[in-house]
């Protein structure tokens, strides 16, 4: 994946998905809600949220990616995640996994273990989220991880759930379980809203629609939000306006403003 | 419906609004509850969000609008629904119905049936949306309805449904039964957020508190929207300030500003 | 409290915050969830947001503040809100309560009075609210109280809950049942938008992680939250603007602008 690679796919799949605007079903947190839903049309890509069971077959058997985000949970919701997994499955519909606060709860742990289990497409998580799903106790104490990853483990996690794996922290990991990626892209300002990784997770959801090298989709949605992110801190005077901007960035994305600041490697 | 008649009820009636701060209790998703709150807010009414079954009576028989929309559903909203359509009724508080996804899965179209043949007073709804609610299987397909939509076809909804049918689209149709009105105001921005529709139906809601004619309120709360929107365009940079400068420029709007832009139409 | 030791005290406490990022654990309504989460990074603490009743002991036991707040309610939320109490009181973390419309719903004003008789340590409430909690029939008469309040009844309170209590209004009181302060800071924008008490509590609320004198902490909290609101206001356009800009001044809040504009008075 050389900048020039990364500048022919993403232009074909940013202008595709503005073409086709996808269906991307989320069955996500309350509080990411509204957020998600905006930044996915930016994007161009069409959301849907429900958790309905009554509707669940009806909407996921047509939609182009599903995301499951698992930041706030109950009985209902997690039924209605099992509910769209098996529908998407049957239907070969992509499916997103981000696995909020795995690792912090048991709730959360037990989860995100059983989802990545029924196979995910793409796993997307903090360090410390990704690191809960080998399994080892005591990796991570509490919410914010410090926990640190490298190449290694976010391949050897990749290889135990067979999924593209995203690690976001300081630097980010993407990775099939055989290539590892390491992206220095993005800005502290990211950390200082809520529902940025789950914005990320719609981003990467809407690439996963139109193309079908998720590893390819993950490094595309990761760059453009990044990048984004770095276009709108430099405009912004707050958290507050940070957050508005950074949806008018990816709405105003392209390929060109990507590779132009892309600071991508391949970790042997 | 000239634009003098226009012009002088808007006056009236956005002077009334920001006096009586009516209160408009909303059963809606929670994609849009908080836009919908903000909107609510700007235009000079008092929100109120809540679906418990608890409360429902108390707080349904003193609002002056109730605006249910079924953007997000599961067992307990619906019969939340319920309670709070029978309150209304009882209490005659007028109804503002928007049918979100009606058409899309059978559960949907279900609810959103139930809830017109209760009776209500306006029916907001996308051109599908609307479609859906005169029963033919196969006018619509998936959620983004193509289909198209014409005074004829509009008519025959309100007479069904017996309720002033708001038909949004490319332009939008506004009808009684008898009259029909085409507004061809607005901006293909407010599709690039999310809850728009949804925050229409609470600036007509808030319309419907103080006039009585509900034609004309969905008139006026259509005008307003719509025009607020091309305001704010002109002045966006992306979908993110698109968003803020819409409830800006709903917070600012005067009958002058509507009425220098408007275009509308009956069609005979 | 004089303005020298506001500013102490308060230049201390913000920079505790933004060092201990203390997790701020909120059961709050949907509607303000997602402002709540961004003026809490904000400020500088750290927002969770769940009613998992299997979570609620894990995460609660390693908040540094619960906040409850019962905008939105049913039988699964109050539950959640019952475990979290119990569990903050039994690890001392403590607790920060808004009783949003109590005084307007049988469910609400009982659900507050359940809450504050089980003991928190501070309730922030407008003053139709805090009123309600007195138990005086007739006093609050629907949602938007034009009840007026005053030291001596903002004491009363105080003591019959045992807590510091912040009722918000015209001006603002703040007691802890003993000294009750005055403050005239504040805009009228502040009414413009949704959640706007919600944030202010999840303002107080970063600030009772790290001032243990919770009168203290809750004055320190108002006074940046209505001064942050003032700054933002002279530079708003409108209600959409003016909820960004307030996340920004918040973001951006000091010591020094605090006691540039601070108007407070000890009452005697």
């Amino acid at each position: 994946m050389n900048i020039e690679k990364l500048h022919n796919e993403l232009s074909k799949d940013l202008t595709k998905i503005k073409e086709l605007k996808p269906m991307i079903h989320h069955i996500t947190n309350y509080v990411a809600m509204n957020d998600s839903a905006n930044i996915t049309i930016a994007i161009g890509a069409s959301p849907i949220m429900s958790f309905a069971h009554g509707e669940m077959e009806e909407l996921v058997s047509v939609a182009s990616t599903l995301l499951i985000n698992i930041g706030t949970l109950d009985e209902y919701i997690i039924q209605a995640m099992m509910l769209a997994l098996n529908t998407a499955k049957k239907n070969n519909v992509p499916i997103l996994f981000d696995p909020v606060g795995s690792g912090a709860t048991k709730l959360r742990t037990t989860t995100a273990t059983t989802i990545v289990n029924e196979g995910v497409d793409v796993v997307k998580g903090n360090q410390g989220e990704i690191l809960s799903l080998l399994g080892k106790e005591g990796v991570v104490k509490g919410v914010d991880s410090k926990a640190e990853i490298d190449a290694e483990v976010v391949r050897e996690v990749s290889q135990k759930v067979k999924s593209v794996v995203v690690a976001t922290g300081k630097k980010d990991f993407v990775t099939n379980g055989k290539k590892v990626y390491v992206m220095a892209n993005g800005t502290d300002m990211l950390g200082k809203i809520t529902a940025s990784g789950c914005m990320l997770g719609s981003v990467i959801a809407s690439f996963m629609a139109v193309q079908k090298d998720y590893l390819i989709a993950a490094i595309e949605g990761l760059a453009c939000y990044n990048i984004a992110g770095e276009l709108a801190a430099e405009k912004s005077e707050g958290s507050g306006s940070f957050r508005q901007n950074l949806i008018d960035e990816i709405f105003n994305i392209t390929a060109e403003k990507v590779v132009d600041r892309i600071k991508l490697e391949e970790i042997p």
